[in-house]
């Protein structure tokens, strides 16, 4: 063999190690992750690792900023031990959401704490894109500054759109309700943003639904969630993975069309699901053309506020224009319960704001619509996140990089290199 | 420790081996089912397992009856080698079809060859489930009997039908177009086929594309397959899995309501799906009561084979009624469509035989209706299996069991016991 072959297969050796590695150190962060502060012991017990590759894996992460060591617990037998756990004061992403009504980011440390969030009211359609995202950046920069100067570096930002997403090449091909069209948004705010590190752009109702699963709802496999706007959209969970479909384009539900009879839809055609449950819709049947809640000059929360209290004031006109939007809503999400028979369906943006008006018919709409006994044992309950559960998701899709391999972050002078021996590879 | 104490951990490192061992041999069959024919030698390269570990898996494999010694093969460099491959002729699976029209069975051979089918014409509305049960079962008895007295054992049935369907229990709950509700399909076909291996119930359109993606459609692995029948059922493969939901009830779509103001159905509301392309709708729109095309006694296929030669001599309200199908079946597949973002969506059924008028002018709606640009890649082709597809997908669906653990089928005085070593595990 000669020489330089044998420098090739000793590289080729040395990568897979690497690579086992790097696993390695992605399974003790999943695990400190989902299960909370432990021992390297308990550790080593449920990763099958040993003792010292836990505790060499650990330090590497200790050194690159993304585990802590903690206190010291006792145990019931042997002798105490100090706790590890996720580090939550090094890094940060974020999530940044154009809405039509709103902008809204969330930035979230590595244990998915919210470190802080921003909602400026806006009328996006009326500004345009260079504007929207300009000021979006400006918000982005406005987080990011602060959390710098406190020590945190941003590692990764998800941009929300409601409208149909191409996620290879960061366009929004698109999206009607705000005039978007073919708009490269994720190279605009790169450039906006400078060196901001990964910045990937996805679809708002699929980052909510993956709110909902990464937080709220931890164990629900199957779900769908329904984001309430202007627009509708969906984001489908199915066996505890985001639908996407082939190209990407998966949850278009906005233009299912329930009234063929119906009013006109921007799309062109007549009585789309948006017409019926969109919040115009339910606007202009719940109040008159100068009523403040009807005004988009003013933020969109206090005036779902306003409508709310109506409702709770038992006001005949708010609670007649709900009915018929409860109606709508069920009739749509038949359709969806019929086809994903999910165990759950989330009612999120203004859905969720009144939520206790729409739940319940909705679910009695499912009753006599889904084929399948008790509707196939599909709970209908409103979003407990609210309004920033894209943004939240976006940040919480952002994060995946850093978990799938944590050697993408921490300056690699801080790092004690440790020595790649095979006790990195599992016992 | 005590005696007792080692033989439980004794036997249960020997279980440990034995599960390492089941899952080996599944890895050679898996490997021979999806590559063909090929030497121990090319398996072992694979599958990363060792040369004589490949070889005491074949020789149990071998005396199981799942895999034959074939050919000898020379390659281009080193010894000749002896060709295995999997074994056609001692076992099969049934998939037996319940449909409105007609009783469909179907046997494969662990090669997946089709070597028995059988199809009668039946008016299964009238006869009741009892009947229809015996019938079928006599068709499946039929089948195995003959098959058995050449040599092949039956090792697994599953029963299609067109509804809504318990799997755990083996349950029709619902199938109103054949009159069934809460019927113990699996129960009473067990008991009238005796002592015939493992039998399962599931949804006709399930198997249908389960039969697609496992025989025709290699390499798709996201598709909506639509069956036409009297009613209107889809099977979903969501990134090459069929789509089941919490509960196995997903995929219902015929009473997705498309026209508010149309015709009644059969679930008390008006213009569901099944209404507008369901056979009888398009029977009815072709043809006078008394025509023969929609004379229920009459073999469903001639009837659609009378049918279809009319569009091809360009009888102008054959082709009207089909072109009224077409369009609405576009209308329903756009909202599927823009739901899942498939590669590709099937017309089964019936939509297959009258695949030539039906396939164009549904892709062409789904191109003005599907928000995402050239219908998000979606194509449109009618299925090639035509109407054995659900009974053909019963038995792929009956062969997962042994493809899973080989070890549950062959007579275990045939098997030349291995000596379980860990030489079984991987290397």
């Amino acid at each position: 063999m000669s020489y330089a072959r044998r420098l090739t297969a000793d590289a080729g050796a040395s990568a897979g190690l690497l690579e086992v590695r790097r696993h390695n150190l992605a399974l003790i962060l999943a695990r400190l992750r989902s299960d909370g502060p432990r021992s390297r012991a308990a550790l080593a017990a449920e990763t099958g690792l040993t003792r010292s590759t836990v505790s060499s894996l650990v330090g590497e992460l200790v050194a690159r900023g993304l585990v802590a060591e903690g206190a010291t617990a006792r145990g019931a037998v042997g002798r105490p031990s100090q706790q590890v756990d996720l580090d939550g004061s090094g890094f940060h992403t974020v999530g940044a959401e154009v809405n039509l009504h709103y902008l809204a980011v969330t930035a979230l440390n590595l244990r998915s704490e919210v470190v802080a969030e921003r909602w400026v009211p806006i009328d996006a359609a009326r500004l345009g894109a260079d504007v929207v995202l300009r000021r979006l950046a400006g918000l982005v920069l406005d987080v990011t500054g602060a959390l710098g100067r406190a020590g945190s570096e941003l590692v990764g930002t998800t941009v929300a759109v409601p409208g149909l997403v191409e996620r290879a090449t960061g366009r929004v091909l698109s999206a009607p309700n705000l005039g978007w069209s073919e708009t490269p948004a994720a190279a605009t705010m790169r450039g906006l943003l400078g060196d901001a590190g990964p910045l990937l752009l996805d679809n708002e109702a699929n980052l909510a639904a993956r709110a909902e699963v990464g937080t709220d709802r931890r164990g629900v496999r199957d779900l769908v969630l329904l984001t309430g706007g202007v627009g509708v959209g969906a984001g489908v969970v199915v066996g505890g993975t985001l639908l996407r479909g082939v190209h990407g384009f998966a949850g278009e539900v906005g233009h299912m069309q329930l009234d063929p009879g119906g009013r006109r839809c921007g799309c062109g055609r007549r009585g789309c699901w948006e017409t019926l449950v969109g919040l115009d819709a339910l606007l202009v049947a719940a109040a008159d053309e100068d009523d403040p809640v009807r005004d988009p000059a003013l933020d969109v929360r206090s005036r779902l506020l306003t409508l709310r209290a109506r409702a709770e004031a038992g006001d005949a006109r708010t609670l007649d224009a709900l009915g018929v939007t409860a109606g709508w809503l069920g009739a749509g999400a038949g359709v969806l319960v019929n086809l994903f028979n999910p165990e759950l369906l989330v009612l999120g943006g203004y859905f969720a704001v009144l939520g206790p008006w729409l739940a319940t018919p909705v679910a009695d709409t499912l009753h006599e619509r889904v084929f399948a006994p008790r509707s196939g044992g599909c709970r209908v309950e409103p979003s407990t996140l609210g309004y920033p559960a894209a943004s939240r998701g976006g940040a919480l899709e952002a994060q995946a990089r850093v978990f799938a391999d944590p050697t993408a972050v921490g300056s690699s002078h801080s790092v004690v290199h440790p020595t790649v021996v095979p006790a990195g590879a599992p016992a």
